[in-house]
């Protein structure tokens, strides 16, 4: 038996153990092809049956309804970040944020930078993003309302979406993407990163409506225009073919566990050993407002920065690396994924238990 | 010992075998960490000795002098087509092209598409892109000079590179990236997909000589801004981490063998055996003039397209794949990148030897 870490890393992050042995078992030869999937091309038969296979497993996971493309492309959330405005945000019209940290301000700045008109009708900036905004008005006429499912640093996440009514919703899932079931058809726009749930980090999935490509613009960056990635998805050109290939394990590792329902409950139960212990007394101490909480990344303080760090460095020594707080915010954050295993939250916990009655 | 098949595609292409092997090894525990490189966070220790050593490695291969920086970015040399103008290319000045066939062509279209006025100074559509251009004036004006240094579809590759004077040459090396030594000072911008001499799909280098990342306008989009993106080189979002690895393993493979010297020998003697081949009599046919062979993608014709079908599927039954023309063009097209060995070199041409006599 190979040796194994508690990987509690923000992403990329911790992958089934059983996707890694299939991956390791095929890496020289594919299916008796004579080839490994690293060294195939993307036009050939066998390569479009990992990629034609990845796709359906996501239209069944999710319930993608057949008027969405689903599409792996590149440049991570912070390229979506330019797509959405440069394809949905016409000159003349204004798109509707939800402000709840970071990667919400990156979105709007970069729409910004590029011109157009944002309108941020909600932040959580007042509280230092420990909450999600409650009350807030979509603008009747804006192009979307653009909001981000979960976030990475604060650790709060939207435990229910709303409704936008006849304004299009834009939502970046990257760091709960494929943790629990979503309705998909409440969205307009789904882009997520693939480095947290769904696989090792190269590739960013897109679920657009179709009738929101007769949109894209036609002067801007071929590989920013969502109408000509649609159009035969993930072949405009050469696609990050092994990324994707892991992308389709995970998936097919999500549907054998029991699929996204059943994720949930499981990623359900793995946060509460972890909130459970942050409630039961002062020592380790929750930054997030209770109705706000990620079950993907549960950021937490200790009573001094010097315990922090010794909290760290003990951790590591027993083999639990990852959790140094975001640069940004400092703190603890444990990042607890859909491969993260029950196991390692319990041992986190333990350990934490034990470092309790040694320090205070 | 695996089934191991002869791999003549054009892109993503053959890896070496003891690359895979490494890979494959380490794929669930590297260095005994406890984790795989698809796991680990991109800010982590572990994974920026693996970026910064593949960086040192490929500035030693190339002698890419100091000032110059090297990142590892996404979207293929389609995002470049974009980026190069985007960022090189201000209102008001012009740059100037050479077209030598299918992707030089969507260089130039998607200069033009971003409103950027290009001025073609030669092409060789005359004769179907089968030779590069020997005699041109570059504008001494022009904001660059753009060239492709391969052309994979046609076969055709610069076996020397302009000498531009004061105008600074931008290439697309694409194609014969690492496949031969380049005297990099010469080029202010070199930029290459991986998938043909590097690694596997999904990361493209950019090798910029830094004074030109003061080009930059703000109004781009991030992921587009050559001065972002070299700030922190290949880290200001969530790289393509494995990639990066397999690079780093095909580079010092690189070094093993005796670097780019010693590759180009190993190159120049594989394709001497296929060009031998087709000389020999017309049973072959060569499709590209002699002084502009490429030493990457060696397509010919045979009599008639039946005689083609049957020579690709007979070639597939003993094992060589990848050979089909590209679609534009059609004919026989036999990839011989750094990792295809001599001795499918050699297989190759024993296989067109026999395919003769049994059909002629």
């Amino acid at each position: 038996m190979e040796k194994r870490i508690h990987n509690f890393n923000a992403g990329p992050a911790a992958l089934p153990m059983e996707v890694l042995e299939e991956a390791q078992k095929n890496l020289l030869n594919h299916k008796g092809q004579g080839l490994s999937v690293l060294e195939m091309s993307h036009r050939s038969k066998e390569y479009d049956a990992i990629l034609k296979e990845a796709e359906k497993d996501m239209k069944e996971l999710l319930g993608i309804p057949d008027n969405y493309t689903v599409m792996f492309l590149q440049g991570g959330a912070t390229l979506q970040f330019a797509m959405v405005p440069l394809n949905l945000l016409p000159e003349g019209k204004s798109a509707d944020y939800i402000n709840t940290g970071v990667w919400a301000t990156k979105a709007i700045e970069e729409a910004q930078k590029l011109g157009k008109t944002v309108k941020v009708i909600a932040s959580s900036e007042d509280k230092a993003f420990t909450y999600i905004p409650k009350k807030f008005d979509i603008s009747p006429d804006a192009a979307y309302l653009h909001i981000t499912a979960n976030n990475t640093i604060r650790g709060t996440e939207w435990q229910s979406f709303p409704d936008t009514g006849k304004v299009d919703l834009v939502c970046d899932m990257s760091s709960d993407f494929c943790s629990r079931p979503v309705d998909v058809k409440k969205f307009a726009l789904i882009y997520a990163g693939a480095q947290k749930n769904v696989g090792p980090a190269g590739a960013t999935i897109v679920i657009i409506r179709n009738d929101l490509l007769e949109k894209s613009p036609k002067n801007i960056p071929t590989m920013c225009n969502y109408k000509i990635m649609a159009k035969e998805p993930s072949l405009y050109n050469t696609p990050p073919c092994f990324t994707i290939y892991m992308i389709g394990l995970v998936l097919k590792w999500l549907k054998k566990i029991g699929g996204l329902a059943k994720m949930q409950e499981i990623n359900v139960a793995k946060a509460k050993v972890l909130y459970d212990r942050l409630d039961k007394n002062d020592f380790y101490r929750g930054t997030v407002e209770k109705d706000s909480r990620s079950l993907m990344n549960i950021p937490f303080r200790l009573k001094s920065e010097e315990l922090e760090e010794k909290f760290l460095k003990e951790a590591k020594a027993n083999d639990m690396i990852g959790m140094k707080g975001h640069r940004s915010v400092g703190g603890i954050r444990a990042s607890f994924y859909n491969a993260v295993s029950m196991e390692s939250a319990r041992a986190l916990v333990a350990f934490m238990d034990e470092f309790e009655k040694k320090n205070s």
